[in-house]
């Protein structure tokens, strides 16, 4: 039997080999915590403090500013709602826009509860927030912007520099949720204008459980994990010393490895846009098409569930065919009914948005293995447009009108 | 050279062989997220949700009221934060100690500080808090009581059953640190009457960077992490597998074994306590002498620093020796100069504080190992007092007026 096809590469990746084996010594072996002072803890503190500078290089900090968390979730409610507090009296107006993740949304909600108020600027079709619209929005009161550096389901990438400078201009804490791009595209907290910036080690084929918040030096912002005195004082709790050392070797290869990954990946992207623009009826991209995470494709298909598209795939029916990976809407939100609020912010109708498929890539992923992906779409497309009365409905008529 | 001989399992424990080899496949071959509905993904999920019946099962609870977290910290500050905030406009008064962790601490002062009034009962010398002091300190304004289940510093076991009926009669939510007994010796939810319970994987031979706050069925709290709707929507963020398969692994392994090792512990622990009274002079014992975990031994030696015996212990100037891991204060505050404030707490002079020693065990421990360790402290005290002018003194005194 061959191998599974995963091109569900947003959502998590396979932890690297390399990544597991720089783990394990810190298991079993070498268990000590580094709050500790003996011999067996120093190590600990060694080894955190050794991948603490390897993810400091990989995004242009200085390690100091760099605070580990348990994963970006964790990143991005601290960001928020640590710097919302430590700045409650300077005013309490938070810019954002409707294309985020949950995770930074419902802490958004959370605080709106708490009398904060938050704006929501639109994305254009392409999901894009426009930098002049940021400026525009600057109240006297504004205290935070909140901008996610690439869009964990249609891939575009923000101009974030541009709006960073806006942000260094007028004096407000810019946050960037970086769980995306960290990685996978340079990334540079100079360069971007962040004073926040949130990291996420799975998502980069480092382990779950892991991630980090980039802090610039004289950011207020409150903890959110109170306690012991780890992290100096901002985080509370043991380190995970193997995630941690995990994260720190996902950076040291990502910086090796990345922009020659990322260019063959653009490339494998664009073959996927055109195959399936040529080979599929009644497609649509979703997001911009060129201002796009290298492994990000999207694009909906008229009349179809994309759950279906997605579970059809993962549980073929002919016994030899591979079983391959991919989402639909936000594969954060299982079980979920809804469309994707990220495609309805494109201004998509919801019926378009249920059938989107993304396809998200990993690192060495074959054109042999995109193909077989996309010509199992194309087929699961076809047999499900055969059993839809509503696309079977307009393609008839369609058809009368001609 | 011989192996080290570790005891300071209470700052954390080797994960255990069979825990890591169970979280082995979940990291490069199983690495599927479980919020995703394919195969990959429900593999995982099921994991996870066999880890939370393993856990459920350690600790008397049903699986479906386990919350997983990033370790003891979070549930800790979840607890306290979320429920204070569900119950704000019920009151805002809780109930705790003076010798709680600084993880309970902390969020207590965050909150006294935005307008929450928190009530420190006192300890006695051995650390125990009085129920009938719990039940007096209820006003109709508190929503919590916290109380930490075992002592991570002096071992001392509350009285929680007690505290936990009086907060059941009079309708106050109850939160129980479990963070040292979990996988040590038998808890209950329900026997304990805990409405919320801190677990911390790394404490029982699990991973580090993963525990559960139990959250009994009808307890109000609100989020810490708000996101994605993992967790029930309760706790957002990518779930860590391969560190809640392990913690669920540990689970298992510790309801099989923990209540032979911990009559085994209780035997060694006994034995220590024995020898050193015999072989030290100037020693004094810390905590409660029998209402106390089977694994935790701790003492203070007049006119010694503790760092200093713990340095010399994990750094033997003799090359053949091995190297001896103990603790000293509050293990979770490196490079703090304060003395603990659990052994303030019990009304220890600061200079005394200052020379405690904590040993604790793990599972598979031999007398011969703490036998050597014994020895070794009882070496190091000696060589320390002869260089110490302040002990030197008191003894001088104490022969001449003899």
């Amino acid at each position: 039997m061959q191998s599974d096809i995963f091109l569900d590469n947003a959502a998590t990746t396979r932890t690297d080999a390399a990544v597991v084996k720089a783990m394990f010594p810190w298991l079993e072996q070498n268990f000590g915590s580094p709050a500790t002072l003996y011999w067996l803890g120093t190590q600990a503190k060694e080894a955190v403090e050794e991948a603490r500078q390897q993810l400091a290089e990989l995004i242009g900090a200085e390690a100091k500013d760099i605070f580990f968390t348990s994963g970006a979730t964790e990143a991005n409610n601290w960001a928020i709602k640590g710097v919302a507090e430590a700045l409650a009296d300077k005013g309490k107006n938070i810019i954002t826009n409707g294309a985020e993740h949950h995770s930074i949304l419902k802490p958004l909600s959370y605080l709106e509860k708490k009398g904060w108020e938050v704006t929501y600027l639109p994305v254009d079709s392409g999901g894009l927030v426009d930098p002049d619209a940021v400026a525009a929005a600057i109240r006297p009161d504004t205290v935070l912007i909140t901008t996610v550096h690439a869009n964990h389901e249609i891939g575009t990438i923000q101009p974030i520099a541009e709006i960073g400078r806006i942000a260094r201009e007028r004096k407000v804490a810019f946050h960037v949720n970086a769980a995306q791009t960290v990685g996978h595209i340079p990334v540079d907290v100079d360069l971007l204008g962040a004073d926040l910036l949130s990291v996420s080690g799975h998502k980069f084929y480092g382990p779950k459980g892991v991630g980090a918040l980039y802090v610039r030096r004289g950011t207020r912002i409150m903890p959110l994990f109170h306690g012991g005195s780890q992290e100096k004082k901002r985080r509370a709790g043991t380190h995970n010393v193997p995630g941690i050392v995990g994260m720190g070797e996902a950076a040291r290869i990502a910086k090796r490895e990345m922009n020659d990954e990322a260019a063959k990946l653009t490339n494998l992207r664009d073959h996927v846009f055109d195959w399936a623009k040529e080979n599929i009826d009644d497609i649509r991209i979703n997001g911009h098409r060129s201002q796009r995470l290298p492994n990000n494709v999207n694009f909906s298909l008229e009349g179809i569930e994309g759950e279906s598209i997605m579970l059809s795939l993962s549980y073929p029916t002919v016994p030899e065919a591979r079983r391959v990976y991919i989402s639909t809407g936000s594969a954060c939100v299982s079980g979920s009914l809804e469309p994707s609020h990220i495609l309805l912010a494109l201004g998509m109708p919801a019926e378009l948005a249920h059938g989107s498929v993304r396809i998200t890539m990993a690192k060495g992923d074959t054109q042999a293995d995109l193909d077989y992906a996309l010509k199992a779409i194309a087929a699961v497309a076809e047999r499900l447009r055969e059993m839809s009365p509503v696309y079977k409905k307009t393609r008839k008529q369609e058809m009368h009108g001609a």
